[in-house]
């Protein structure tokens, strides 16, 4: 039989919780689709730094290289936010993305009808938001050389943003076929009136074009992106942009459909193999109450049948069963209007594994 | 009699249009207060190009430093979109913010009562938004060291963005003198889980915090900080960041107020010198027709008037000024709800006159 070896990491705050409500809704597939699923966990986070003292132990990473596919909780918390880098729980975050090859994240920020009302734009305006980020993860100021050294103005910090034509050429093409089997239009976010990586990422955007003459292209500069993103939210398709423009715009594209609690994100490499974690944090506030939102993460494994291992049925399945819970009017506390009627983070759960 | 210099550079676009209106008001203020000013036009951005090979020729930066303040209009436009770095208007602006001193960009972002309406934000969210952003602005990957290099993986691109402690300092306590003299809240935004600046930044910010016991400062990601402000935008009083982060915060700021036409700016240096200018473009699709809006630049004239004259009673007469016109009725077209009553631009700028 084809076994598919899932690697689990829960992480920190409310991310083992709603990891285990995940891996119900995964059982539940192996029982309706035949389905088989090998699942090993891994300490990862802050939670391996108590454990193991560093955030991404050997042993965690060699799980997740055994595996098809890496299934992330949450990390971090005010218990780690003052080590020394080495010893924080984002350093796992970005020593996993790039020992991992995952180039790609891939951020889906859509409405959820039944919370609508829950972004602060007007309902006329969100209407008909559907938008993915694609955002390059491994390159740019996030891993470029980092050092201080003195200087006649005190001590100087310096941060390098480099970028080849090869890293740019991958994450476009694949922005670009997200954009065929969407609705065609990729907006590439830089500031190449300012800067000399942006000037080489349009070039290379403006190289491949021509390849995809069915995807209509606009080049927005990373400031004015911010501002149309909240003027027009509904206008945009697909936005690729370089790593730091990518995490400031996925998030406020996240925030600005009120769904952030919902949305899950995937990071990809080159083959089919892929990391998928919900959009929200570790809710270090909320943790180990029993109360917090599974279904960002719930989604993620949606997000892995269809990019990771093409079981789309099922991935309809969960989507479905989420729509149908929601629209039954069960909430959790973040998405409740009443919340003395809200329900816990396992009660979510089961309902969406009985709607199924 | 104390006469003031001001340079006035009009630039593309709708540029020169409104700063003629700016230029009106300017004017009813000698009268009204007895002051006095000299102007000196210059050539910058796009025009500058045409006529003089370079969007900042040396006469015009000496304009500038040999007055004391600048009042700018806007640069840029579809002309010289494809030119060479050293042939294009953003180079203008870089160069003359380098060349003046001016590391500092303060830029207001509230809601003015008539425009509510026009924020794609809820008016209950939006209701007391009242920030300002104090980006940095002649620091950073903006002028770091670029260049180009071959690579195994194809050409290379690299930025360098570097800050030393004193760049950080003189914006920060800047920032923190604003602070005082407001609501008494900063947020320092920064990326300090991955970049070595921004540790540099938060490293200072912390070490001279306790010199304003009476502000109270949080830190804030970059990241969150794109969410925040769709989030709990009044809860913001003065933003400080860094060159970069403020390009895109002020930016998402700004449009969330609605309010885009009627902001202005200023970008300051050690002593009162400073060069004011709209938020917005220079909007060349409505250059020449008369129908652009004045009102962003006719408040920058009011926000010279502060920071660099001291001219507190007439900046004042300014803002009421356009105040009084507004709640009267009247609009330009990007601000009108009925197009067909929109004003033009020299009937704005006589209205406002006028109301003085
Ligand atoms: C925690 C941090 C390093 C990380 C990033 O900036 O990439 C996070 O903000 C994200 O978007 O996944
Ligand atoms: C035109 C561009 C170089 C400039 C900047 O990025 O600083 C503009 O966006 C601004 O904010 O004044």
């Amino acid at each position: 039989a084809d076994v598919k070896k899932i690697a689990v990491l829960g992480g920190d705050g409310i991310g083992p919780e709603v990891v285990g409500e995940a891996l119900k809704v995964l059982k539940k597939t192996e029982e309706l689709f035949g389905y088989q699923f090998e699942t090993e966990h891994g300490l990862f986070g802050g939670i391996a730094i108590d454990e193991k003292g560093t955030p991404l132990p050997q042993e965690t990473l060699e799980i997740c290289q055994k595996a098809d596919a890496v299934l992330l909780g949450a990390v971090g918390g005010p218990k780690w936010d003052n080590n020394s880098k080495e010893l924080r729980p984002e350093t796992g975050l970005l020593g996993i993305r790039k020992a991992l090859g995952l180039f790609s994240n891939i951020r889906p920020a859509n409405v959820f009808d039944c919370l609508k009302e829950a972004s602060t734009l007007k309902p006329e305006v969100l209407e008909g938001t559907d938008l993915i980020v694609v955002r390059e993860l491994t390159g740019g100021i996030y891993f470029g050389e980092k050092f201080r050294r003195e200087t006649a103005n005190g001590e100087e910090a310096v941060d390098t943003c480099a970028y080849n034509v090869q890293e740019v050429e991958r994450i476009v093409r694949q922005a670009f076929e997200i954009a065929q089997t969407r609705r065609k239009k990729l907006a590439s976010v830089d500031k190449a009136n300012v800067l000399e990586t942006s000037r080489l990422w349009r070039e290379v955007v403006n190289r491949i074009a021509p390849e995809y003459p069915d995807v209509e292209l606009e080049h927005v500069l990373v400031d004015n992106c911010a501002m149309q993103l909240l003027r027009r939210p509904s206008s945009f398709d697909v936005i690729v942009t370089e790593n730091m423009f990518g995490d400031i715009l996925s998030d406020e594209a996240a925030m600005l459909t009120g769904s952030i609690g919902m949305l899950s994100s995937a990071s990809l490499g080159e083959g089919s193999f892929g990391l998928y974690e919900p959009v929200h944090g570790s809710a270090p506030d909320i943790a180990g109450q029993g109360i917090s939102n599974p279904i960002a993460t719930i989604l993620s494994v949606a997000l892995m049948f269809r990019l990771t291992f093409g079981y789309h049925e099922a991935a309809q399945r969960i989507e479905d069963a989420v729509k149908s819970v929601l629209d039954a009017g069960h909430r959790t506390g973040d998405i409740a209007v009443d919340k003395s009627k809200a329900i816990g983070t396992s009660a979510m759960g089961d309902l969406i594994v009985a709607a199924m």
